[in-house]
């Protein structure tokens, strides 16, 4: 029944454009309305997020409607963390102890013209470019569009509307300022923001330091990362405070203060980016918020999707996996073939909880990017953890893979048994119960694996009775 | 220098009338604008709030001004929670274990009346009623107001404006709206809300059940509470979901519906409110809301201060506290004399950490309020701590103690001293490391109290670690 209907998706981004391919592949017949112009024909990067982390949740994705084998070659494995520290000395720090966990560093405009075409392939999805969502009729299920070519405005009307119009979702504004019912909402912005800049590849176009890594220089109060590209050139990310600290983006206004910042504190970068002056000043400097908001839907006329739902800061490597993982979950809900409203209502009761734990865990990980990578407790356990995943595969698995490799596992499970492993590990490490050595026997470690299982258990018991009484 | 300066204080509310009182003996020249006609002379009560809890952080300010004598008279002192169960059996659950410590029931109009007299006896302190904010340039230091009285538009300038205007703050909404900054911001409702009810006096004037207690129906996903008022009424109010459960606001629709459920859980409160159908059905249901918002102030030129820049649920009895602390600690920032801006962000930076902590501690007294009262390792607790602190009043403050009569600690460190020795206390009494009971001599309390203080620092210790590292 459901079937038949018509359904307005809002936002051909990477959210936008799957939902549309699965959907379309159910049999629903699909409109989607893009503001910005087709970006297969023309180019609009813009000195952002050129290039994203792409692990096992998104890949899950792919597997569902059927491409993962031609995502695959767009994707650059990234096995570890390459730390450069203030002298140029570095060291790979991998993500996993298992060989075959690693994330990928991927073209978000490749990406999405391939979901693009894969979606327009089917004769039920049209896609609208160049057409401005200007608010949402929820009660009506009725969108509003602005089309820049023929300046005209339109209004459609559909069975069902999903806004998948990322962070700064209009269907979003329509429920806040529509006053209708109760909207639980926010947006909280770090004191940071990002600029993204380039080192470019050599003449032969090959990549000018290890491809196979995502770079990070932690200076502790800011960091500047690296991802890799297919033309051999690396997506460099400045993540800097507004206005504290000697450097901060409001203070670098000049040339000589931005070489000045980077010599001193990036010099090993500087020396591979030869345009960072010319990018710094033509490249826009962006907030670093979360959203969250609740409820997603309006009975069942509306829902919010992806970004539009939850956006999040980068640190974790999780946004676009996240926001693929929504179709997934979604998807599941759409079997029961229910009224849309009580889908709607089931996907968000399961699904937020899991969108909030990434939310938090992404602000954790900007900490961690920064400063704990230098921080000799937080080595020693990650070198454990390294070893213990190594040995024990399927015993053990660190906050870090847990979210990242186990996309079978929800995000709020593996926050909350991460987090209570790594409060086990640290205290025993800096108590001095457990440590590593090169000489640490597996024998050894095994013993050190079920301290850190007991002390996990206990530590998640011990919440559990003040977690229920939310005390 | 500063103290030449006009001062615009939004709202003359609770907070706002305060500021101006506080800001009047400092020597401003202080014009107050507020929406509603002067509550002095005209009843402006509406269904909603009638009386308030106030305690130590409220009286701290009271002694700021030099009236916390004019206050008292105004107070019923509350010794403890007057719990009922379903059958109409009571128990008194006092709130500490020392005499001197209690909370009071005060009437809003009244207090609001005092305050606004005071403030107005001063010749630099000028109120206008009948004055509605639309909007604030804050750019500009300028407020829009539209007069309902002569029905025009005024705007008004000013060295510097603060919003006391409440939970629906224009200030906030205009920097909401005004994207001149990151304004991070979040509204969060509970999935309840509350309608006040009312039980009058006795013919003769009466009470007509205890009247030094807040009175608690906990029927955990729902309760009823009552709180005394001068005239020897009570202020019943009702906390029950939207949409949720056998009886909720949406179906409560029939006068036989809204008995038939106060027959079945509030008996005996039923028979003491002759006038239930009538309140149900003429007194507005209201929902049950946290607000947060950062920066509170904008350059030198403006300021949020109480519900404006935090408004929270009424489930710890702190928010009018709340807001009158906030002129206590800005107040103190006064005293540098240094220019706006400073203090404003001074003011901000450690104000804020304790109102987004007494935020999230009304939500989990919430649930302590209509359920654990009921729950055995609860009450158990609360059985010991009231021990302890009888016995030991300079060594042991509950959580409870804490927050509400410990008005030199800050909400944070209440909240995070109370949240371990909570854990610490429900752990123990759950594994049965410690008990108490008629016989337990002040020699075994000893013992306890030391096995309690030991755990909790280990617990708090062994938070800080992983809390460093924000893991």
């Amino acid at each position: 029944m459901i079937k038949q209907n018509n359904v307005i998706i809002i936002g051909a981004g990477l959210c936008g454009s799957l939902l549309a391919l699965r959907l379309g592949q159910r049999g629903y017949k699909v409109t989607v309305y893009e503001k910005r112009p087709d970006l297969r024909k023309v180019d609009i990067s813009s000195g952002r997020s050129i290039n994203l982390a792409f692990s096992d949740r998104g890949i899950k994705a792919m597997q569902l409607v059927g491409i993962d084998k031609k995502v695959e070659p767009l994707c650059i494995p990234m096995k570890g963390r390459m730390l450069h520290d203030e002298k140029g000395n570095t060291i790979l720090a991998p993500y996993s102890g298992r060989d075959n966990e690693y994330i990928n560093s991927i073209s978000r405009g490749d990406l999405n013209a391939l979901l693009l075409n894969e979606a327009e392939a089917l004769p039920n999805v049209t896609i609208y470019f160049n057409h401005k969502c200007t608010n949402v009729d929820f009660e009506n299920t009725t969108a509003h569009f602005y089309q820049y070519e023929t300046k005209t405005n339109i209004v459609e009307k559909a069975d069902v509307i999903f806004g998948a119009d990322g962070a700064g979702s209009i269907l979003r504004k329509s429920y806040y300022l529509g006053k209708k019912f109760l909207f639980s909402f926010s947006q909280n912005y770090l004191t940071h923001g990002y600029k993204e800049l380039s080192i470019p590849p050599t003449e032969n176009g090959e990549f000018k330091t290890y491809k196979n890594a995502l770079h990070i220089w932690g200076r502790n109060s800011f960091m500047l990362i690296a991802l890799p590209n297919l033309d051999g050139s690396f997506t460099v990310t400045l993540f800097l405070s507004y206005n504290e600290g000697e450097y901060n983006f409001n203070n670098l206004t000049t040339k000589e203060r931005v070489l000045d910042f980077f010599k001193k504190y990036f010099k090993d970068a500087l020396d591979l980016m030869p345009n960072l002056v010319d990018n710094f000043f033509t490249n826009p400097t962006s907030p670093l918020g979360t959203i969250k908001c609740s409820p997603w839907h309006f009975k069942s006329n509306t829902l919010l999707l992806g970004d539009a739902a939850h956006a999040i800061v980068p640190f974790y490597g999780q946004g676009m996996n996240a926001s693929f993982e929504d179709v997934v979950e979604f998807d599941k809900f759409l079997d029961d073939g229910k009224d849309w409203e009580s889908i709607f209502k089931a996907f968000e009761k399961s699904r937020k909880i899991d969108t909030d734990a990434i939310a938090d865990l992404a602000i954790d990980n900007f900490h961690e990017m920064k400063g704990h990578v230098n921080n000799a407790i937080f080595r020693e356990k990650r070198k454990l953890e390294m070893a213990l995943e190594k040995n024990f595969p399927t015993e053990y698995s660190s906050k870090y893979s847990l979210v990242t490799f186990n996309e079978n596992i929800g995000y709020y499970k593996a926050m909350t048994q991460g987090r209570a492993q790594d409060k086990a590990l640290l205290n025993m490490i800096a108590d001095h119960d457990i440590s590593i050595s090169k000489n640490t026997t597996k024998e050894e470690l095994a013993v050190i694996l079920n301290k850190i299982q007991k002390e996990t258990e206990e530590i998640i018991e011990e919440d559990k009775i003040a977690r229920n009484l939310k005390l």
